[in-house]
């Protein structure tokens, strides 16, 4: 029958006939990785793991880095900053640094992720082989300070629910991979602790 | 101020420090695009792409195809099959394409896509110039004949509902930039007919 000649396609080639993590890895030359980064507004996560790429594609690593910039104008832009829209924009992130690992690719996210609950649930997702969580530590005190974006100002005056650190909690991570407080390491030396962790294994 | 040291890694380098598409496109040799398949269930859409994908890796192009497999039970799993549900669906289908595609992939979707508005969506959003519509167009008899999934006879047994063709329209493509028949045309050469378009730019 004429109109199967598709799928005969499965069957005439001798070659793979799907691509898979493993055949896109070899393709680059390195593995798919997520690295986590979770940590106060202002603490330098989005610095961190925007350096932290510049360095692995120099190194010809195939990367991309998920934010606010790129995902809450986009895919979660139906979502708002209360709990369970939290719970709800870290999943699909979760789902979609998944996808692009599967895709062969080393993913930075740079989110707030506040809830233990939820970063455990995307270490799972993703597997903790591939996982690296990576706490930016800088104190509210720090963060506030210097307070970038005026959102701990507005919090203050009350014009900002939801504001973790204030007015909603943010859960220390327990066991992270890796910790780094910005009051007391340089970038540099930051990025090279990150990525001996990450080639180690 | 040693708390600052995080961010003045903006500062000190003179290389690039932020990566853009255009640079993990060069890394790639190639540019991040979307490829999207849409037709009836069981009209070949998924073998299609999968062939694609397989013969664009060979070319050694960085690839990735989203599809009900990793899409519906992954970052999907929360939406059903309702009008406003699809549209969701492939509202985060496009969104996750984009993202893949500025990752520098050649990114392959594989859904019925039911409704031209989410298709122009698509397009819009992912840029005219990097979005490329395949409609296979394999007719519904065909595709009822063939039955993988078992999914028609369910319907017609009334076990199923909003099933594209039956009793969910079909918006049939007005100006896809292909369209192939699995009647008519045979994996190999619709193969071949695909990467001549999306290689031509």
């Amino acid at each position: 029958m004429v109109h199967h000649g598709l799928w005969r396609v499965q069957n005439v080639h001798t070659q793979a006939l799907t691509i898979t993590r493993q055949d896109r890895e070899r393709l680059n030359g390195h593995h798919g990785r997520v690295i986590w980064f979770t940590g106060l507004s202002g603490a330098g996560k989005s610095t961190l793991a925007n350096a932290l790429e510049v360095e692995l594609h120099r190194l010809g690593r195939r990367t991309y880095l998920l934010d606010g910039d790129n995902i809450r104008q986009g895919l979660n832009n139906d979502l708002d900053f209360t709990d369970v829209d939290r719970v709800e924009n870290i999943r699909r992130i979760a789902e979609v640094s998944k996808l692009m690992m599967d895709a062969g690719l080393m993913v930075m996210t740079a989110f707030i992720s506040p809830f233990r609950g939820d970063r455990e649930m995307a270490r799972e997702l993703i597997g903790t082989e591939n996982f690296f969580e990576v706490y930016v530590s800088t104190s509210l005190e720090v963060c506030e300070q210097r307070d970038v974006k005026g959102l701990y100002k507005k919090a203050r005056n009350g014009l900002l629910t939801n504001m973790t650190g204030l007015n909603s909690p943010y859960e220390v991570p327990e066991r992270p991979d890796i910790e780094l407080d910005c009051a007391n390491v340089t970038a540099g030396l930051a990025i090279t602790r990150i990525l001996s962790l990450i080639t180690a294994q």
